[in-house]
């Protein structure tokens, strides 16, 4: 077993649709537990429709939805409502983030949920938080960024802020939910006690930018846009550096920290400057900095002869921190990635084989085993049988349609 | 209580440094696990010396090392090593980031550890996996974002790959460590079993991507950067606009999704262009695509004469998804969150009064409460005399020095 069986026999009821909340219940599903994705029977998670193939799921929502369960319900109808709510009662964690006020208008709101099954772990993702001026406005994970500080600290230095390509708003705020819903999970099973979570996107981003507020509060002043370097401080050589090839991706980075200064002096080794290894005019990270266009040259002269795998292996095997700057398309071929199980292989009814990322943490090794996203609506029959039993047929015919 | 009890019990050993590691364990401390960290007694972790004031601790350290507690050992002497084994005995959770085989050389490694204890969830961050060709390399925030692809999403059209400002190849990584701790010690309640974890800062950056790897899939070839739009689709108006004050972050980000046909009309209205409604110029998502400069220039003539927070105001009450670019000082010295408890301010014995970012998510209504991050070695006594007992005294005489 590799992680799969962790949260075996927890029950996760899951309302969410789009990245935030699907990516926070899929660790939960990675990790072993029952996630039951409720979906509209017309469409389900709007997800399924960005982008899509002609026939099928759109590949958005195979990423975020892999090792859960669908069950088809129409909340708008009384019995499908029912339903939902004899699934809350059986369920270990709710997690729902749709726009603010919708889950009350549906009927399944904290209130209603919490004193159906007192123990639950009901969980909620936002844009903003309650209280908030803005805490009626729709937000999507570009908003967050742009109100969360993450766009305020990237971009050139001279230029506009701009987006971090990484979801952060969505996914970023999923993981901190789902460590919020484990916490709770773990005291639960000590104390029987349910609990109620909220998070907002825009609040979230603050915790991947504390380097940025550290710089704030010791400086007094918000931190410049760092380019490729960072907030913390600017510290050449430190950025992308252009190789070999001249491709839209053909960078490598390198890095000499402030706190070893062995980097710098390897560096003027590899790019063969031991000349200027004592040189006054270079010796200190506060002097390189004064001179920075100057040393990014030289560096620059080195890796523009050399292709970025090159400079990386070179420059890394001489203990000089390198990376060269790969793109989605160099991970996913990388044969590396599938052979550790960091990537892995679906077989989808209607996409096919198709490979996706796992779950980046191993256990024992491996990271666990991923298996492709659920139809809409594949497990209703299932689900319901196993969750309600009998009651479910009885449901079904009593408030009847 | 508000999250603060949620690990109540769970001891976690902690032998990390800078961010990756410390962002986990302060994630398990502020909901409640007791987090031990263990740093050398003449300076301790190297993150208390990044840019710190005249005296005491900087505030780098100060961020990811709140609700800790900190014990003063020197590995290399044997008796120092023998109290950190027995500790690790005692321990629930150990978690460390060293570079590569440097916890194995001061005698800590997993093998030992788990002879010791069983039932440890033993973790580690290293930059690159196990298996990788770059297993042995150095790696830092910038490095692992240069090979874990989120440097080469981010940037302008058509400029090089850009650093995104948030270290998620620091704290990104340490939360999805967090959840595998979490997951594990759950499963641990139950069956005792223990485990080891271990996750590489390049694999974990995928996790933040999949948008990137949905479209690469779907596409066939890897995503170009996409400025401040997506990777997933360029979808004009998308993206940061000029606002009145033409100071560094005064843009609002304005978005019109592709679902949602009415935020298109809706911000016609708000701009004074109802006349394009029907337009077919303009009319769907790809109409628009194709004369997206002459679309943006219309949004930028009306947020050119508004403030970025008036900006946000008026289009977000229009129902148009927006958000102004707030920066770092913007966010801390905003009092609505303070009042929420998503900023609190600390009392520190040397740095005095500072405002952080708390955890984000709130338990019933609050985040937990943030407690400064210790002074070196302020609690090896009371550490040592809570988890040893007698045996600390006996170990320290014997061994003695």
């Amino acid at each position: 077993m590799n992680g799969e069986d962790c949260l075996a026999g927890v029950r996760v009821l899951d309302l969410t649709q789009f990245e935030a909340g699907p990516s926070c219940t899929e660790a939960l599903a990675w990790l072993g537990a029952e996630v039951v994705k409720v979906e509209n029977p017309k469409s389900g998670d709007p997800g399924r429709a960005l982008s899509p193939p002609p026939q099928g799921d759109a590949h958005y929502f195979l990423q975020y939805n892999a090792n859960k369960k669908s069950i088809a319900l129409d909340l708008k109808s009384p019995r499908d409502l029912a339903l939902a709510k004899a699934l809350a009662a059986r369920a270990d964690v709710f997690v729902e983030n749709f726009a603010p006020g919708a889950i009350e208008r549906l009927g399944l709101g904290p209130e209603t949920v919490r004193a159906l099954n007192p123990a639950i772990i009901y969980a909620q993702v936002k844009g903003f938080g309650a209280g908030s001026p803005y805490e009626r406005n729709l937000a999507f994970d570009m908003i967050a960024q742009a109100c969360g500080g993450t766009m305020s600290i990237t971009g050139e230095v001279e230029g506009p802020p701009l987006k971090p390509g990484p979801t952060l708003g969505d996914t970023g705020t999923g993981m901190l939910l789902a460590i919020s819903i484990l916490a709770a999970l773990y005291r639960r099973a000590r104390t029987g006690q349910g609990e109620h979570l909220e998070v907002a996107m825009q609040d979230a981003m603050f915790q991947y930018i504390r380097g940025a507020f550290a710089t704030l509060t010791r400086t007094g002043s918000t931190p410049r846009r760092a380019g490729a370097g960072s907030v913390l401080a600017l510290n050449p050589p430190m950025g992308t550096y252009p190789c070999k090839g001249g491709g839209a991706n053909d960078y490598v980075y390198v890095y000499t920290s402030r706190a070893n200064p062995e980097h710098w002096r390897r560096l003027l080794g590899v790019i063969g400057r031991e000349d200027l290894a004592d040189d006054p005019r270079y010796a200190t990270p506060a002097a390189r900095a004064e001179r920075a266009a100057e040393v990014d040259g030289m560096v620059a002269a080195w890796t523009r002869v050399h292709d970025k795998h090159e400079a990386m292996r070179i420059l890394g095997a001489a203990g000089i921190p390198a990376g060269a700057v790969l793109d989605p398309a160099e991970l996913l071929n990388d044969p590396t990635f599938a052979e550790r199980g960091i990537v892995q292989t679906m077989a989808h009814p209607t996409a096919g084989a198709y490979k996706m990322p796992a779950w980046p943490v191993r256990f024992s090794g491996r990271p666990p085993p991923v298996h492709p996203a659920p139809l809409l609506g594949e497990h209703t029959e299932t689900v319901l049988a196993e969750w309600l039993g009998t009651m479910s047929a009885d449901m079904r015919t009593r408030v009847g349609d």
